[in-house]
């Protein structure tokens, strides 16, 4: 691409058009401060490098995550909040152990080591490995229909890929990803031995994802571990010949629930500061991940809104909250607690925003409620955003730490990347800060403040 | 991110509603089929891979530029075109030579090696380089008002950083490359010795950006280069003091024109063949680069929409044309002469595409026309394109080699990506195939094949 023939209007989006109201200009004046402050300067990509670089694996139960804790309260220090609180959350804590291996010998005595990453709830094997055959299936039906007489003693293999067929993320991970959530317990009330489960991700290379499985209470936990892609193959190709065997060692335990914090900070409201509004993400990570898109990204987002409305010279009416929360990834109890106490001192939430789905620049937000049409009402700054390249709102929730304000009939949001890059990374060792681009993750920022602002000022 | 609360559908997108019209529905399930096509089992992203690592630095001139284009030839006669031309263009042929380098020495006796790459059209520097006193501007007018007296004889350097208050890549470009286009022909015209040109990039790194000057017929050559970002800062450093001078060595000479060919292939329509939708891209790259997004990622996009019209069961009403330009980079004579031809032949073209803006996910098109309508008559398929990520149109060209069709009065088009990252990567020797997502070329691919089969059945 060259300059010449570009037509393109070199002037940057404004403010103020004769037609304008005097409130839209205002507000068209405010967000051009508000994308200034987030585009130029921001401290954010640095942050998100001390966050990842001094403290990646934030596995719940980690000092890692507790770590972070410490340095996001710091961070909400230097923002000069008007109350900060380290919210107090018993989370679960499990740990990988040593690492874990995978070998499958075919029939013929042909042996291959598979990129395996245990998941998270998984319980150990022997010390010295469990090897058995394989079963390979493509869905949980599959894997009933077999029944116990089949399954019993064998590694169960769940091999269905993400359907490609899809446009966003969302619904090709949910599409597919109960084989990992569901799967290892549905194996372990078979008889399994343990089960194996090919990675949640579209990119054609052998990183294994891991991610987190349940157990219900009275299911005995099993060996489980994620595949990376081409071991899935490999192995799908080495089992055709019956007689194949793997050999899993996971040294993994689960310990006593850990004490672990949600992080908040806020800047009390002008006018209402008994309503809030919320931005948060997730400080904890999977042991293995940097975290710099799950959900590095979110955490310093959400502590760059508070910066950029300051730094736009907006002083909010009502109370804006960051909320970091802990233990997303491996049991909500950071959300679960969260909710609960926002119930009990019946605290009115006029938005519930969190970026969960990586440092990419958002096209539009999804934005849901219990009347399902909070995003219809918020197309009406459609016309004050799309110079700032969001073209939508459309139905949805937000992070999944926001869901469970919705039952207080509160309004949640996240914005919508669908970055297909996301699954390439996603609770994985390669999730680290050189994916992140610094002006995508700045144009997010500046997207999410830009709705809290228009939030603050008209109400969601 | 997981699984708990989130609630999108898993659902694909689909055709039919009872609501719908036949002719909408036919073509929601056209369009279902192009995306099934184009994101199942591409051979795109291997064709990418071949194109930048067998032909990589395809600048014009270059045996690796006629290598892609015999290469692009057997890849349409793959797709078994009805016909297939190449088209001969005389190019222009500047050649780097051997590598380029700067030291700039401070007037302490501090010295530094700065990254450097010639810009194409650059005069070479004696053999044994040009030594100078440094004078740093910030933009064409600033140089005029220095003059010729405080001009002569030394480098000017420009240092203006693209305005990062910008949203989209375009007008942030734009704004800055003056520099580099015009820039050292303004140096020339007032006895500068040389010109250096901070590199174009929002990137914090030190990777120089290349690109085209221009020296108009009576202004002599100098040498020019642009400088990687931290070296144009360490460059501004060490100048601070008078008395800094930078050696410089360019090697760089321009040839006699070189022949070279624009590759096209078309399947003919069924019912006006005589009017064409032309789809595509640039197969020309600076010397340096293997040309993966710029524009190796349009040119595979222009093959792939012939393969997925033909996979999704569509007879194309009118002639679907791939053009793969030859000298987008350097002189635009590939465009220039096919529009010639097709003033000469008063072909009729209902659209051209072209993608040169990466191979990422596009979410918009920019469409252009001399009524300046087009985008907006285009928005009645909005609720078409929707579910695959196409939120808008908006006024706007496509690349640079289909603007000439536009005196015309053709339509031209564009897929509106504006990924910073682009601009990472531009005119670099990091354009490499691992920069390039496989789902958001596919994403790419789809979206200009769906336009492409709503203009075939519906007129632009």
């Amino acid at each position: 691409m060259r300059l010449t023939a570009v037509l393109f209007a070199v002037l940057l989006p404004t403010a103020v058009s004769a037609q304008e109201s005097a409130p839209a200009a205002e507000d068209a004046a405010v967000l051009r401060r508000i994308y200034d402050a987030a585009l130029v300067d921001s401290p954010m990509y640095g942050q998100l490098r001390e966050l990842v670089e001094k403290h990646p694996g934030r596995l719940s139960g980690s000092k890692n995550l507790e770590g972070a804790v410490l340095w996001a309260k710091a961070e909400l220090e230097k923002l000069g909040c008007d109350r900060i609180e380290l919210q107090a959350v018993q989370v679960p804590h499990w740990e990988r152990g040593a690492k874990e291996s995978a070998v499958v010998r075919s029939a013929s005595g042909r042996t291959a080591s598979l990129a395996v990453l245990a998941l998270g709830n998984s319980a150990a094997t022997p010390p010295g490995g469990r090897v058995a055959e394989v079963v390979e299936v493509k869905s949980l039906d599959e894997l009933r229909q077999l029944g116990r007489e089949r399954v019993a003693g064998k590694i169960v293999f769940f091999n269905r890929p993400m359907d490609r067929r899809h446009i966003s993320n969302a619904p090709a991970y949910v599409g597919a990803v109960d084989q990992r959530t569901r799967g290892p317990a549905l194996a372990s009330e078979l008889g399994a031995a343990a089960a194996l489960v090919r990675s949640m991700t579209f990119a054609d290379d052998d990183v294994p994802h891991t991610g987190n499985t349940t157990f219900p209470a009275g299911v005995a936990p099993i060996p489980a571990a994620a595949l990376g892609v081409s071991s899935a193959q490999t192995l799908a190709n080495l089992i055709q010949t019956p007689g194949a065997t793997v050999e899993l060692k996971i040294h993994a335990r689960t310990l006593a629930d850990a004490l672990s914090h949600n992080v908040i900070g806020e800047i009390r409201g002008a006018e209402a500061p008994e309503k809030v509004i919320l931005v948060g993400g997730h400080l904890d990570s999977w042991d293995v991940a940097p975290g710099a898109h799950d959900d590095g990204a979110g955490c310093v987002q959400a502590l760059e809104v508070l910066r950029v409305l300051r730094a736009a010279g907006h002083r909010p009416r009502h109370t804006i909250r960051v909320v970091l929360f802990t233990n997303e990834e491996n049991g909500i109890r950071g959300a679960t607690e969260y909710a609960r106490v926002v119930g009990e001192k019946n605290e009115v939430h006029l938005l519930a925003l969190e970026s969960d789905s990586g440092g990419f620049a958002p096209h539009g937000f999804n934005l849901g409620n219990a009347a399902g049409d909070a995003h219809l009402r918020a197309e009406r700054w459609l016309p004050l955003l799309k110079p700032y390249g969001i073209h939508f709102f459309q139905a949805g929730t937000g992070g999944v730490d926001v869901a469970p304000l919705m039952r207080f009939g509160y309004t949640v949001a996240g914005p919508t990347q669908d970055a297909p890059r996301y699954f390439d990374y996603h609770h994985t060792a390669i999730d680290t800060l050189d994916k992140v681009q610094p002006r995508e993750l700045q144009l997010g920022a500046a997207a999410m403040a830009a709705l809290v602002y228009l939030v603050d000022r008209h109400g969601p």
